[in-house]
């Protein structure tokens, strides 16, 4: 199956956005087994939108437009789709219904802007939005498929899984691929290859191809099969062989998370866990409690970012932070097991570092960062160096928190 | 002028890669006043390529190549290039002493494929490239430059700053594009179009055209004007007019954030904050902190997602709790104000809601979040009604908290 997409918007000509929905949909259809074979961007403007519908590429049969579907003045593609596909607009009493419940919900007044969205070409099928009030329209013209979408990522994201990607693995023959993440933690692209470099090579005489997927802190391995279901049971071999290879990183596997994992082995033993954070500064209790549900076993955190609150709220002795500094074992190891008795858990993680960019100095750089783990097994911190990078480090901090406590946990 | 960008690579098709390199061409090329009219995203590919180039939209008048010229096998594009355009390859003596010279200032083996990079196409203009092996070509044809540069994004940087745009302002008489964006938080798009719309009525008026550019709780305004600098007063004007007609919503312009507004103000006033989340578990913390030097005013958080750590490690009073519920005005004010001591700051907001999926009641639906702040100056706590998805009720509420904490400090 091929594919083309065409996204709207001077924002994405100007730069001033970049297309993400673009790599995301290049992502779930090549999941899926079909083909993007072009991808453009162009402006807000009827002759740029029409030409683009008359210029498909040979041989497509889906085409995906994102964007231009506000309810602002500013947006032109639903009137330029009704004169291309000759028909035109009339209230969908379905979408008017679902738009006024839409702010009946949120007890916020309709303007008639909101209404318009309700009006819709005539002659194509409407795909519900359950996100948002500009519905998802298909049409079909010359044996081609023309899907028009929002172009706010999670409602396009959304229209996609529920309404699109159903309707074309039922048209196209889409199941001949199979495939299966295993996901890890810790371990950069080129280092994890080479721990697994035996295995790669017995994957590809079974002709199952692996695909590394990098993302910062996470490198997801796909295996995938072109013989379908029917060398699931060879991949979930290799799976359990992965795991005996790199059980420190391997996490998970397809869409599991760390925030989901943890959830499920605290469930399991009927643990609580909390944070104690520095260099995190929240965002790794924001992480735990991602997950609904996540209040049976996440109790709270303390956030202390300056040492006068580690001692006052947390109760670090001030010697050990004047002997050690913050970022040191010793504060790492006492702000989880202090911690654990303040907040009343089971587990209690830490993280103290230097975020930077600035705070470093010749002993601790930037990217230092201690992370400690109390249970009532004990309590230990272990060290970690990131890079330069603020943000990252906040972010690999979190990760490998969460990977700590994962493997402790097992 | 009229630019089309054609970036080659299956990683782009596929999702593996973000197409950031377009967002800056276009950022870029805006700044000049050329206008890029159309961006496409094809597959290493010579029938692709080829198709490409013969489609080029009407009236460009430069066609800038993107990618597929690294020295290893499945790069197509110079040969495909040569073939386009009737010519053939012969080594190019001073891009092969370059490239000698780069490798030697390595002290790295040269390979047979680096040789081979400085085979280049005998009729065109080449564009040296300082920051690797792989030279830019400038062809003319029908009166269209097409430029073939590097995919890297540094590499291509570097010889569009220091070969094409000199050439092109040079050659264009290049009248330049002059923008500016208020950023505006707690309205959706269709009811900030209501509330400015004869604003907005007097821009066009003055031939200033105007966008609205959404992503989930904030939505951008952009002013752009095609007589460049010389409307940059007027459109200061305006800013000025918009920020008179919404100051609730519009909290910054251009490459602003509400973190990095509050860091301004708070250190402006020289005071501190710290938060009691509930319903956001820390990442409104963490949003405060991402930016660099904001322990210079954060302090701290003590993330309160049980009942139990509400009273026991914020003070709040069981009655209070009993009485009104923990998603509750007195809830949230009690937590702001007793936090405040707590942590030792001037400024402590608090936030408690249904995040949802559960948890939610008639009476208080999933969605309902109650905001506080406290301060020298008093106690206070906003109700807000978010949707339905967590994620999303999460990120609103974050928001949400820095806008009213910016009111409360302005």
């Amino acid at each position: 199956m091929r594919i083309e997409i065409i996204c709207i918007g001077d924002e994405l000509l100007i730069g001033q956005t970049v297309n993400t929905n673009a790599s995301w949909l290049g992502k779930t259809f090549s999941s899926i087994g079909a083909q993007v074979v072009k991808c453009s961007n162009i402006a807000d403007d009827k002759i740029e939108i029409t030409g683009a519908l008359r210029n498909v590429a040979e041989g497509v049969h889906a085409v995906i437009i994102t964007g231009g579907l506000g309810p602002t003045k500013d947006d032109i593609t639903k009137h330029t789709l009704c004169e291309y596909f000759n028909t035109e607009l009339e209230i969908h009493q379905p979408t008017l219904e679902k738009i006024q419940a839409f702010f009946a919900a949120r007890n916020r007044p309709m303007l008639e802007t909101n209404n318009q969205q309700a009006e819709l070409p005539k002659n194509c099928i409407i795909l519900p939005n359950n996100y948002g009030t500009a519905s998802g329209m298909w049409f079909e013209n010359n044996g081609i498929i023309f899907i028009s979408l929002p172009g706010v990522p999670y409602e396009m994201k959304g229209i996609i899984k529920e309404e699109v990607l159903p309707r074309f693995q039922e048209r196209f023959q889409l199941n001949s691929i199979y495939y299966q993440t295993a996901l890890t933690q810790g371990l950069g692209e080129s280092f994890l290859a080479e721990k697994i470099k035996d295995w790669e090579e017995a994957l590809k005489v079974q002709k199952l191809s692996l695909a590394y997927l990098p993302s910062p802190g996470i490198v997801k391995l796909r295996i995938t099969s072109f013989k379908g279901q029917r060398d699931s049971l060879l991949i979930d071999r290799y799976l359990a062989e992965l795991n005996l290879i790199i059980p420190e990183y391997l996490f998970g596997f397809g869409d599991e998370t760390l925030p989901s994992i943890l959830g499920k082995l605290l469930k399991e033993k009927s643990k609580t866990v909390g944070t104690i954070e520095s260099c995190t500064s929240g965002l790794l209790a924001s992480q735990l409690t991602s997950i609904p549900g996540s209040s049976a076993y996440f109790l709270g955190s303390i956030i202390a970012y300056s040492n006068e609150l580690k001692v006052k709220l947390v109760g670090v002795h001030e010697t050990t932070l004047e002997k050690n500094g913050a970022v040191s074992e010793q504060t790492a190891m006492e702000m989880a097991e202090v911690g654990r008795k303040k907040l009343g858990v089971d587990y209690c993680i830490s993280t103290t570092g230097v975020a930077g960019p600035d705070g470093g100095s010749m002993e601790k750089p930037v990217g230092s960062v201690w992370i400690g783990i109390s249970s009532e097994n004990g309590t230990f911190a272990k060290y970690y160096r990131f890079g330069d990078n603020r943000e990252r480090n906040i972010l690999m901090t979190v990760l490998s928190a969460q990977n700590l406590l994962r493997i402790t946990l097992k």
